[in-house]
C-alpha cells in the first residue's frame, strides 16, 4: 500500500528488445518450421534439445560482433557464484554436448535444433534480443560430402517453404583459400592471427562499403558516412593488390571460379587444400543436380565467426521487396554456416571435425510474408457457438460438444455481451462461422448459421446499400438442427 | 595457455538440474504436444508466445513454494540495473500481456502457450530446473462455462494422448467453499489471510500426512518422520471439527457432494457462492456428457497458488506403475489450475476475470512411457546409403538424392569407417534399412539392401548359429537399381 492508502500498481511492461508473438504469427512460423524440419530429417538430421542456460566458459566467446564492446550476452552468477548465461547460439551448446557424450555417440552425429537464443544487442526494428535459430550440423567427419550436403539442405529448405529457384542463391567459399591468399600477402608464410582477422573483417565489409572502400580500409583507412576517419589495416599497395585480385575472381561456373582462385593462391599449400575442398563440393553438388543456378562459389564470402576452418556458406534471398516507404530492399542472408574443425577440441583436446549451418527464422519468415507465401494461417477454431438466449445455455453446450466430437474446432461464447457484440467478437478473433439459435429456432428444430467471411465481404461490397443487405442477410441461413455437423462442414469447405 | 605451455581445456559440463533431450524423447514429446494442441485448438484456444525474460516485479512472487526460503527463480540485473528473471510459469507473463493489450484484445481471450519455465528448486530424479509447461487460459469472463470447459479440455487432452477413461480423474473444488468453511471456523466473519493460508496449507498436506496428520497440524502440531516437531495452526478442537467434517464430505455424485458441502458452509455467503459455482459447472459437464466417471468434486483439493479465487481443479492419473525397483507408484497430478479473478488487477486496478490450467509436460510424458503409449517414435531418416567403395561416391550421391526426391528420408554415410562399422552405425542410429552397392553390383545394374530390423531380430534368435546366418543373410537381398525407390518403400512398409 502506498502512503495514500491506494494499492500500488505494478506497471505492465516488457523488456526492451523482447516481444510477444500473436497467434497468426506463431502459426505461420510453426508451419514454416515444420516444412524445414521435414527437409532436415530427410537428410538424416535428428532433433536434440540443450538447455537455455549454460556456464559462460562453456559457451565461450565466439560472437561475430565480439569486437564491439557493447555486444553481449545475458550473463549472471548462479547460487554457487559461477557465471552462467543464456545461450547466444546453438553451436556452442552442441559442442558441449558432443564433448560430454563423445564416448558413446554414433559418429557422424547429425542433429538439428530449433530454439530461441539471446543476445544483448542494441534493439531495433526487426532486431530482437530473443530470436529463434534453426541449426543443423554434422559432427565427426571431415568429408566434404557433409559440406556439400549443407548446401543442398539450404536449397531444399528454401524451396520447401516456397522460395522459387532463382529467388535465392547459396554462396560458397573456403577459409583455407582465404588463408592461402593471406599467406601470399604475408610473403609466403602464415599471416599472424590478429592481422589475418583484421583483413578478413575488411573483406567482410565489401557489401556495405563497396570495393573501393575495402581497398582503402586495407590500406591507410577511410572516412565513413559520418565523416569519422576509420583506421585501415595498413597493407602495402602490392599486398592490397593481391587481395583485390582475389576478390575480383569470377567465372561462369563453379569450376571456373576455383580454377581462377587456384592461380591466386599460387603454391600456398593451405590455399590449394581449400581449392581442392571446393572442387570436391562442386563434384558432389553437380552429381546431385545442384547446378550453378543454385550454388555458386563467391570469393568475397567470409562469414563472421572466427572459428571457421574450411568451407563457409550462406543462402541469400535475391528478390527485391518494397518496404512500407516504397523503397525496394533485399532480405539478404537467411542461412549461414561453415566447417569448424577445432571448436570441440577446446573441451576434448582432440579434433572433432564438424560442419553445419544456422537458419535465421525471423528473417526467412519476414521474407515469406513479403512474398505472400505464408499468410492466411489461421490458428483459431473456425466456429463460434453464440449464446443468444442465456437460458438456452444447456442447448448451446450440446451443440458445441457435438461439433467438437466431430473434430470441428468450435468455441462456445462464454462472455456476457449481446448477440451483435458476439458477432463482432467472432469476426475479430478470425472465426469463419457463427451458429445462432433462439427459442423460436429451438421450437422449430432449427439452427441459424452466419457465414462471417461472406458477410464481411458482402458488407464491404454493398457499402451504402447496407440497409437492404441487413434485411436480406445473404450470409445467414437456417438448417435443421439434425444437420448441424454436415451444414458446418459445408460452409467450412468453402474456405478450405 | 597454462604455465606448462599446454592449452588449458574447458571442462564440458552442464548446469545442475538441466538436461539434454535426445532425439527419441524430443520426437515423443512433440507427438504428445501435437495431440494436445489439437484439443486446445478445438475449444478455440490460440497460441501466444511471450519472452523467457521478464521484469521481476512484473512476474511477481506467486510460486506455491514461496514459504520455502530456498525455492527461487533465476533472477539478475540487466544492463540498466533493473531486476529481470527467467519466467517461472506462464500465467504471470500472460497477465502482463493482457494488461498491456486490454484495450484492443477481443474478450474473452483464449490462449495456449507451451514453453520452458525455470525454477531454482533443488534438483532431483525427474525434477529439473528447466521444464515445459503447456497452459490454456480464458481471460475476461466470470462465466462458469469457462471453468467447466477447463475440466472438459483436461479430459479430452488425456484421452487424446491415449490415457483411457478410468485411468484418470479430474478433481474439482472451489476456493469460495473453502473460504466459507474458514468463515465458519472463524465464527462467522472472514478469517485473517495469514491464518487462512496456514489452514489451507495443512489441508493441502492431506495426501502426504493423512487425515490424522492434518488433524494434528490444525491443532498443536505433530512430529514428522524425522522426529522433528512441526508447530501446528493452533485451532481449537471445535474449530478443527468443522474443518474435518468438511474434509469428510463425500457422495456418489457431484451433486451429492456439493449438497453436503452446502450444509457445512451453512449461511456463509461466499461459501454458498462457491457451492453455486460448483452446481453450475456440474450442470454444464453433465450436459456435455462428462459424468462422475471423469470429473468429481473433491473437498480436499486446494491447489497451492495463493491467487486462486473460485473453482480449482486438477487432473490425476489413477493407475499404478512399477518403478525400476518393483515398487508400485502413481504419477499423480498432470494438470492443475483454477480461477484467478484478481491477478491481472495488480496491473490494471480493475478485475479481469480469468481461469485456466497448466499441464506438466514431463510428468505426462513419463506416464505415457510407463504405459507404453508413446514409444517407438523414430526421429531419424529410415535409410542409410552406405559407402562400400569410396570411389563410387558419385553413384551413392545419386542414389541418396533419388530417395530424397521421392520423399524418403535417406542419410548418406559421410564417415570413413568400413562397411561393418557402417552397418553398426546404421543400427545404433535407428535406421531401418541400409543400401549397399559395390562395383560388382554396379556392373550388374543392381543394389543390395539390408533390412536392419529383421537382421537384428534374426541375430537375437539365431544366437549360436550365427555362422550359418552370416552365410545365408536372410535379411539381405538384391534388386535392380531401377527399382530403388519401390524396393525401399516395400521394406519400410513392413514397419509402418
Amino acid at each position: 500500500m502506498g502512503k495514500t492508502g491506494k494499492p500500488k500498481r505494478t506497471v505492465a511492461r516488457r523488456m526492451k528488445g523482447f516481444r510477444d508473438i500473436a497467434a497468426a504469427d506463431v502459426a505461420a512460423r510453426d508451419r514454416m518450421i515444420a516444412r524445414i524440419r521435414t527437409v532436415y530429417e530427410r537428410y538424416g538430421f535428428t532433433p536434440l534439445e540443450t538447455p537455455a542456460l549454460e556456464y559462460v566458459d562453456v559457451l565461450g566467446k565466439f560472437l561475430p560482433e565480439a569486437d564491439q564492446p557493447d555486444a553481449g550476452i545475458f550473463a549472471f552468477r548462479d547460487e554457487d557464484q559461477d557465471w552462467v548465461a543464456l545461450r547466444y547460439d546453438l553451436t556452442a551448446p552442441l559442442s558441449r554436448f558432443v564433448a560430454m557424450n563423445l564416448q558413446h555417440l554414433p559418429l557422424p552425429f547429425r542433429r538439428y535444433q530449433i530454439a530461441p537464443v539471446y543476445r544483448m544487442d542494441k534493439p531495433g526494428p526487426g532486431r530482437f534480443r530473443e530470436f529463434y535459430q534453426f541449426d543443423f550440423d554434422t559432427v565427426g567427419t571431415g568429408s566434404m560430402l557433409a559440406d556439400a550436403e549443407c548446401c543442398m539442405v539450404m536449397c531444399d529448405a528454401l524451396e520447401a517453404v516456397g522460395i522459387d529457384r532463382g529467388d535465392y542463391i547459396v554462396n560458397l567459399n573456403d577459409r583455407k583459400v582465404l588463408t592461402g591468399v593471406l599467406e601470399r600477402v604475408a610473403g609466403g608464410s602464415r599471416m599472424a592471427d590478429d592481422l589475418a582477422g583484421n583483413v578478413l573483417r575488411q573483406i567482410d565489409k565489401l557489401e556495405r562499403i563497396g570495393r573501393e572502400g575495402v581497398e582503402q580500409m586495407l590500406g591507410a583507412g577511410r572516412k565513413d558516412d559520418s565523416g569519422a576517419f576509420n583506421q585501415g589495416t595498413g597493407l602495402t599497395p602490392e599486398q592490397i593488390n593481391i587481395v583485390m585480385t582475389y576478390l575480383d575472381v569470377a567465372g561462369d561456373t563453379r569450376r571456373a571460379v576455383y580454377d581462377a582462385m587456384e592461380s591466386v593462391v599460387g603454391d600456398s599449400k593451405i590455399g590449394r587444400e581449400g581449392v581442392d575442398e571446393l572442387r570436391q563440393i562442386d563434384e558432389t553438388l553437380t552429381c546431385a543436380g545442384y547446378g550453378d543456378d543454385r550454388v555458386v562459389i563467391d570469393p568475397t564470402v567470409v562469414r563472421g565467426l572466427a572459428y571457421y576452418t574450411g568451407p563457409v556458406f550462406e543462402a541469400v534471398l535475391t528478390f527485391d521487396v518494397q518496404d512500407d516507404n516504397g523503397q525496394s530492399r533485399q532480405f539478404g542472408s537467411v542461412f549461414g554456416g561453415g566447417r569448424y574443425d577445432n571448436l570441440i577440441a577446446r573441451f576434448t583436446g582432440q579434433q572433432v571435425l564438424s560442419t553445419g549451418a544456422s537458419m535465421g527464422v525471423d528473417r526467412l519468415l519476414a521474407a515469406l510474408k513479403a512474398l505472400g507465401k505464408i499468410g492466411g494461417v489461421s490458428a483459431t477454431a473456425p466456429v463460434l457457438v453464440s449464446r443468444l438466449d442465456k437460458n438456452l445455455t444447456a442447448d448451446y453446450v450440446e451443440l458445441v460438444t457435438e461439433l467438437r466430437d466431430a473434430g470441428i474446432g468450435a468455441e462456445l461464447y462464454v462472455g456476457k455481451q449481446g448477440i451483435g457484440k458476439q458477432f463482432k467478437y467472432a469476426s475479430d478473433s478470425g472465426k469463419t462461422l457463427a451458429i445462432v439459435m433462439g427459442s423460436d429456432e429451438l421450437a422449430k428444430g432449427e439452427i441459424s448459421m452466419k457465414d462471417l467471411r461472406l458477410g464481411n465481404e458482402l458488407a464491404k461490397e454493398i457499402g451504402a446499400d447496407r440497409k437492404r443487405w441487413l434485411e436480406e442477410q445473404p450470409a445467414q441461413f437456417s438448417t435443421p438442427r439434425a444437420n448441424l455437423v454436415s451444414a458446418v462442414r459445408e460452409v467450412l469447405a468453402r474456405y478450405a
